[in-house]
């Protein structure tokens, strides 16, 4: 395939590179470049507080615990979240969720979910499915949007938790998490909500929003380093942990402890990673989430109306900045959708990603799940430059190709 | 606790502080320093290799892919383990003993384990336990050696595994490993051994040594960061995954992919930790990992030979280079570990470990689960000057101690 392609690409636009600098715009993979603030905290944590934080009462463990709970105290201020203890770190938001459903959800359980769901939520569900927990899945419009009445209507007797993704990693659509909210605290069901495309970006605040557990990774909006997540866990919320070890408290006890967060967090911490996301958030805070949140939907306002000048794009979701997290899907019309990506990148040196995004239950939502969909995801680093640029050569990839 | 110790430290070393380096000796918590390789390369991923690898097909994504692949590779040379994909990666020893564990053992089943084993092994065996799974502590000799035909008569015909830890982190002392391989080789066992002490250091050949799944840990003797580790599986292992999730890989389907190591490697991975990691392989394999291991035995002699010349210190473990890591325990008499610890820190500026180190099991092997021990650890990077300054620092502190 990847041959066809390169020489499709090649017969189309003459194995000419642009001699240009990358555009980078798959942020909602991973946001690149990291604030030098992110690569500084971290590597100031590995010269000079390099010790395993909580398993030493020497002055550089103490150091290291030092950075570990200023980045819990940092995330649970930017989500509301009260005690820092209750924030939890993982590896990623896909731990977080599994940690999240498996440590709720028991056989006989009843479980919503919609069908924009990234695999880090579908696939634990289903393996839950086979172990006996009911699945009620919710249908989201083609966009990606989700009527929280349907969610009520889902609602059955043995209904446990109703877990949703905060905006869809492929159409970049909204879930109205807050009235779901209420609806789930009426009922006294547990709200989970995947926060990985959200954290840092859209307000979040988990007692307003009524989350008893809130999902995140550092690496995107957050502006931390890949190898890092999290959880927030609400204080009502009876989860049982993924993993058991050591945990530097109570090592004279077989059982695991039930103080948070060790409860969750066994092994030693991504100490560098979590310190680089704590710089991460400052980064945030310096800027103004308000601000980038701004920033961003100004670019995808400006490439959602270069794009629906183009005649032979179809661009899915809401088609709205204020609607939805800034990723914008589109296809070119009788194309694969990884042709155009190879294009761009190969051409013009522009990243972004095409495909299925690992989310197949949104794909068949928007009935993409055959071609799946060229991706563009934007961050607080894009620029209006980047955008014409993209614009432009989507234009002339379009009319060159057949 | 703290006020009393320091005031007891206060009253009898007067305050004074040596004005010198600090000497870090906690090597089995984390190493410490880091090579200039790990810091360079983790750096160096982040800035011109920082997109996610695997999830997309551009050349920012592949060269992340990249850096991943030929750590998976520098890692399945180090083990003898053949097949690279056969190298999974977690976020540290405890997750993929977790994942070995939980993946294997199944109600009914019997599993073989020693009395020197770290929480990340007998905190998930305790949960097992409760689910159903028999274990078996094999004691070991307050030393901590085990006596292999001490497994081999433990075996029963419902058992599933023997899962013992390579060398303890609280004596040092190594398990032969080789020899118990070939009892569970021979009975059709599966064996799993936790490397989080050796990995690096010792010789490891999975394939002569039978080792069925080899869980390690990145950020010790691997001289990678902390938030690396994984695990070795070998092909005849039937392994249920921890997590579900995204994998870049067969995205259009809600199963977990059975392809390794996709099937356990869910969500975005520690991509500049891995780059990392491998930074720290090299830079092993550039010392020469048998010149490490005789290096720091000889700073294991000549620590234990001054700790002998001692009164009132009580050593622990087999007191024998060749037959111990790079970890010496120790008591004086009639103290709390803590206070010494916290006296070496505070007055002599050397970081050392108290307490139980995470290991109640070995504690009541070697008759210290009230008091704990001090525990001594050395890397590459600890001279001999250093050594002689800590018995030093230890004679004055036991001289002045009441």
């Amino acid at each position: 395939m990847r041959n066809n392609e390169e020489e499709s690409a090649g017969a189309i636009l003459c194995n000419r590179q642009e001699e240009t600098q990358m555009i980078y715009l798959d942020n909602a993979a991973t946001t690149w470049p990291k604030p030098e603030e992110t690569i500084k905290a971290m590597e100031e944590c590995i010269r000079n507080a390099g010790a395993n934080p909580g398993r030493g009462g020497h002055k550089m463990s103490l150091s290291a615990g030092r950075i570990i709970f200023e980045t819990r105290e940092a995330i649970a201020r930017l989500f509301n979240a009260g005690d820092p203890a209750r924030v939890v770190f993982t590896g990623n938001a896909t731990e977080s969720l599994n940690l999240a459903l498996k440590g709720i959800l028991k056989p006989g359980d009843h479980v919503i979910t919609s069908s924009m769901e990234h695999n880090a939520v579908a696939r634990p569900l289903y393996v839950l499915k086979n172990r006996g927990v009911e699945v009620t899945e919710v249908p989201c419009s083609p966009q990606g949007t989700l009527d929280p009445g349907d969610i009520a209507r889902a609602v059955k007797r043995n209904t446990k938790a109703v877990a949703v993704v905060h905006a869809s990693n492929v159409t970049g659509a909204i879930i109205p998490v807050e009235e779901i909210g209420k609806i789930t605290r009426e009922r006294g069901i547990y709200f989970i909500v995947d926060a990985a495309q959200t954290a840092g970006l859209l307000d979040i605040d988990v007692e307003k929003m009524n989350i008893d557990i809130l999902a995140f990774t550092g690496h995107k909006s957050l502006y931390g380093p890949q190898g890092t997540g999290g959880l927030y866990i609400g204080s009502g919320v009876l989860l049982e942990p993924l993993i058991q070890g050591g945990t530097g408290s109570k090592s004279e006890s077989l059982e695991q402890p039930e103080d948070l967060p060790d409860k969750f967090e066994s092994g030693t911490p991504n100490t560098p990673g979590i310190a680089g996301l704590g710089a991460g958030i400052r980064f945030i805070n310096s800027k103004g989430q308000a601000w980038i949140r701004r920033h961003e939907q100004g670019l995808v306002a400006r490439f959602l109306d270069g794009l629906e000048q183009m005649k032979k794009i179809e661009i899915y979701g809401p088609k709205d900045p204020a609607l939805q997290v800034p990723v914008v899907s589109i296809n070119v019309k009788g194309q694969d959708s990884s042709e155009i990506a190879f294009i761009l990148d190969k051409v013009f040196d522009i990243a972004c990603r095409s495909g299925l995004h690992c989310a197949p239950m949104a794909h068949k939502t928007m009935g993409t799940l055959e071609r799946g969909t060229v991706r563009f995801s934007f961050s607080v680093f894009n620029t209006e430059a980047e955008v014409d640029r993209t614009l432009e050569a989507l234009e002339r990839t379009v009319a060159e190709l057949p």
